[in-house]
């Protein structure tokens, strides 16, 4: 955001009270106060009106628009408000006690955030929802792949340029006496399956999946109804929308996955490569970061 | 049905045109008329008020209730209606031309058929439906399963009493977030599979499956709605409703399958043990029926 | 029904079999056979092609048109299908095993009845369903009062014409927040509740209701949705639909009443001047007959 | 229809009463019975069971296949049905009393007749519904256009073979904010009109239109749902499906035209080139016929 | 709230205008401004960054968080805006001109609030809608009676713990012919009615009731669809969701009775055990608190 | 709106930045930074706790409730929002980045603003959606015309009260076969339809029309649904719901007209008295404001 000269880094009709701690590359706008027990990292940008109350805390380069309201802290207690790094708050944005915005995660202009935002989500409305995610460091929307790419028509499989992730469309044939869509494992899917489950009944606002596997092959088509499928190998993010009981999508090992938008008639069909094995979930996105971070440098040398 | 003695074997207001074949054993109720061309097989019963055109076949042990009409044949054909053996066609039924009623076939009372009936199944309205099959020679509908028999709640394996089907109940999952079911291959589902298909956008009126395989298992999910599946050995028919989607059925080789009553947002699961193959299909009941005789014998001996 | 004199009173094409009975005063027309144990009563009329099997009695004034099929019995049973005094058959109709139709009850022309009829009830189609009921002796539809009569749209009371029975039009207050219809006991409606009860969820296709209270007054409004409601002095009958909240009709004692029609979401609210006691009801219509026959003849003393 | 020789042309067991009239080329099959004051036209074939009461006449060429029955006349009444020239009934069909089935209408087997049947016309069901028309002496269906011709995508008009009667595609334009469809008076649709109006709340088994205008040209657009016209000048008919906006069908005068399959939403458009003039309409068909027959011969002359 | 020492009781920031009356137990944190004609009372709590207009009123024991906006007096006016006693002002929320809070009402963070909220009601959204009732001083919510105690399932009568307002279960017949369920004035329900009326079509963002009776006595059944009903005994206040017919809530005079959260399709049925008399309804909360305590220490002297 | 004196013309502490254009009869509120690049008219009122970032532009008159929120310019950029002369934002409402307000405009209070709102419209809500335009100077509704007038019931006529704009209500016939809704052109109409175009599936959150033609009268008939038409003569402006297809509404050439509020089923049916003409549209408001002011102007000399 581009700010007048005259309110960088610090506005005089800001306030800063002792106890609290505020980096020393931070920019505070006007009439913004800042108490003891608030955190301010490096990079931070908070543009006017806002008061940063005990416990809370900017991580390195979030920044907040003017007008944004942090719900005060109860009588004896620290808010426990957290604004993850990079994350951006919108113009007139309310961010409710005890909420954690995650890494790079974006909230719209007057957004009223009640929910902890996952990482590079974009949340919006009152309450906020998720709406999208951040495809990288661009800013660009994950669900813009329908934009960027041609979906394939015709039976075919088609890199999401996510890791090696891969979309597919198998052959539907319509018939008056019903439709049929198949599939074949080993061939078309890349794996023989040792498991399959049904996803069901999510509500509209409601996000499943956000883990990865370690050594486990996935495949989900969407049988009845419709969802988003987000997939994520740390570098790159991409939306896809799985309208169509002739459509998958094809997640190798160590892929994030998420799945959202399910429309309310929505039944998702996953294959696995291998029955239920507790260990092999990585449920904690740091954790993901880390060994997905790991297994690239390992790859690299 | 029971038939006054005054009228049988042959009524004297029946009346055989020259040309027409009625056999010793046969009975014809009052006012049949049974032109040339018509043919009455061993044991058949015609209660009164119809004529039988040149062209009508009615095979050993057909049933025919009072005021049953065929429709008449073109000029210069026949009208090649074919009741099959053990077939029974209620009071008051109409059957158009070209029409063939399978072995053991039900037609209710009242009844106008239109459309082939495949063997035991039961048809009944205007225009006709099925609406049930024959269990076996007792009469007894195969949907009589639900009443025979307790529907497993918890998951488990229960035996249909026909060949080898079985039918499983899986685990089921409630999450206010989204309902799970999951089933294991080569553990729950006796096969790893090497296929998938998915029938939806199947008309209620519709019949599907109407075959055998000669080696494929197969094992079907109704994931979405509901679907009946009809189960036969030849020996045996049994039909089971699902209507949940942590309910399966296996079918063993040498089963013949039907599946019908789709609800309109039914979409059925189909896993496979071995890729398509052609001649792994029996489509003809004829054939099915030596096959599996062979089979058995082979078995037995 | 007219009928040509050559087929009067029995057609040398009818045959009546040997322990048959058939009153001297039936008529049987063309290709009408009577089997033994079949019953035909006085005044019946069979127009032409009809079997009437062992089982199968025609009470006393029964009249049924050309083609009428009786079901044939099963073997060792009879038919046991009785068509009450006066009620008539339609043409090409069929009627099930079992069946009994009820005093004056009218099957209209090509109907397959599978049910027992009602007494004064009207059916049609197949299978059949009742769709009204008979005024009196001149046959005039019971549901003929909307075109008899204007319905009130203002706050009053009409008569149906039907003993002391009455139609009630409410208040009905419109407002933002609601709509609001009013009714007063002992003002508007002739008494003090001591109990209501409400009826829901009733298939479209059934009758409920059926019965007389002897000393209990009632009070119907169908508060959502819409049902017709027949009420029965035993000289008249009169069937008004009840569509509207701040539509009521009151039930004074020895009236008999029946409610069908019911829309999908209708709910009755009735209310009644006594609590619930088993022996003020009638539930048989020969019983309210011979009941209310003597109250009349008690009130003309 | 093909009838075996024996039954040809009156079978021994047909009977025909004093007072019928039975032309010397009709054919009457196995028991059927013609009653004084039944009239048989040339050409007529009855194919059995059936009781031709007083009252009944079948015009010059009806065929009625077999257990076709008709309703009984009331008493000192005829039946008054009329089959009309050319008509066809199916097996087993019912024809109630007063019905009068028009020039080569078509009544398919099992359905009960409780209705007029306009020429033309063929019906099916119980109670029998209108579901085509005949287009001409070949028997083909009138609704075989759409598999006739090519439906214009492009904004175009059409000749339907009928006549003047065009069908015409107008301009769509789609837009986020709202689609649009137009048509130009004196341009597009051949006259300037003085009459719109609006159809709306069909029931899905009724007729309308049904009569031809004099002097009146006709433009129709079926704006919400759909519905089916029936355009007829004598000597063809055409059924198109009006299923889009921005699809029309112009009748010039002279043009008898129906409309029916009204979904239930629909709302038909339709504008006029007069205002409103009683004596413009030509209601019944047979003056139509005359009328447009004397218009042909002054053209060709 | 915990607010840091640097803001209590007035922080430097704040500014209080000549005119404007501030009680000394309030506090005013950081860029508050009390401009002339504001009146803030005794042990009130306002955050930061709102100005508090002339005519804007908080009483005793307010509280509002940071960020919350008042909307301004418009010219020659005040803003007339009221925040009752111990009414609580989440952060970022805005009150609209005019607009009273009651005793003891809460706003949820951000809810934008153009209308007056009742004593006691939990408001949220924008524009802001009544979710819940605080059930007293302990600041529960009214709705978790369903969490504190089992519905009853039998036919039985529960009290809710308010005054003698009790929860009835009737009688349900279920039978394949239509439900029934039965309610008895004068035993089951406690007293004889004099008047029904019929509550439908309401909004669902509607709340009906809010009075109180003197001398009448009411009963409450919702015969299709749902909706809740709030009573309040003055000490106490309790929530019910009447999702059944066979559900009933009685309310002794001088009950305080809220109905809100009407499905689209409800319709509450209410019996009053008095003919309506203006006189006897308290429509005033604050008269009835008055009344209430004057009764409540009548009966303990 | 009344403002303290203590707070006018430019509170101390408001803060002007060098390079920020404040005119002197402009007033600003506490807390209000202007600053570089910033431009605010004369007339201009802002109450308190507003950042006028660089590129935002109060013209003549406009209004800007306490806590108004501009979203700040990106990076290198202006944040170009203009609020158009005499318009007003309401407390707590948030603007986004780009939106311009046209002349008149009223933003409610807590209104989320994303697009741009057209001269006179009411928008609210968030996202805000236009719900009403503003009827003339004195701020009044143009929806209210409902309110201010009776609705014909009978075939007639009424003026609206904006130039020559009538609305009209058509001869309505109800038929059991389908209701009829009959208007005239050159008599019920006032002229002779050139061409006619049907808008449809139009999001119920979309505005169309917003243009006036020069020559081109217009008829508007919401044939399906419902809609809001609003009419403006420069002077006056009224909105009248159409929901019934045997109303309409005439607009004189020189009448500016947008529709609205569509329901999801609407169809709208436009007569137009010429062919298409682009020049005859006036689509941008100041050049309807130029063009109407000389036309009065030329009628007045």
């Amino acid at each position: 955001m581009h700010v007048p000269s005259s309110i960088a880094n610090q506005s005089d009709t800001a306030r800063v009270h002792d106890g609290a701690s505020v980096a020393a590359s931070a920019m505070l706008g006007d009439f913004v106060v800042a108490y003891a027990g608030a955190d301010v990292g490096e990079q931070c940008r908070v543009l006017g009106f806002t008061q940063l109350w005990p416990g809370v805390r900017l991580e390195a380069g979030a920044e907040l628009g003017p007008g944004v309201t942090f719900e005060a802290p109860l009588p004896g207690e620290h808010a426990a408000i957290v604004v993850g790094p990079q994350a951006r708050v919108g113009a007139g944005a309310l961010i409710c006690r005890g909420v954690r915005l995650g890494l790079g995660a974006v909230v719209t202009a007057g957004a009223v955030v009640t929910q902890d935002v996952p990482p590079h989500a974009v949340v919006s409305g009152s309450p906020a929802r998720i709406t999208d995610y951040v495809r990288n460091d661009t800013g660009a929307p994950a669900m813009a792949w329908h934009q960027r790419a041609t979906f394939p028509q015709e039976p075919s499989v088609v890199p999401l340029g996510v890791g090696g992730v891969t979309l597919h469309r198998f052959k539907f044939l319509q018939d008056p006496r019903g439709d049929l869509s198949v599939g074949e494992f080993d061939r078309e899917i890349p794996f023989l399956p040792k498991r399959y489950f049904l996803v069901m009944n999510v509500p509209s606002d409601k996000t499943r999946g956000e883990h990865a596997h370690r050594q486990c092959h996935q495949f989900l088509v969407c049988v009845k109804g419709s969802c988003a499928v987000v997939v994520d190998d740390l570098d790159q993010r991409c939306e896809v929308q799985l309208d169509s009981p002739d459509l998958g999508v094809y997640l190798p090992p160590m892929t994030w996955g998420i799945q959202y938008k399910y429309s309310s008639d929505a039944v998702l069909l996953v294959f696995a490569s291998d029955y239920y094995a507790a260990d092999d979930y990585i449920r904690d996105y740091d954790q993901f970061v880390a060994e997905k971070r790991t297994a690239i440098s390992q790859e690299q040398a």
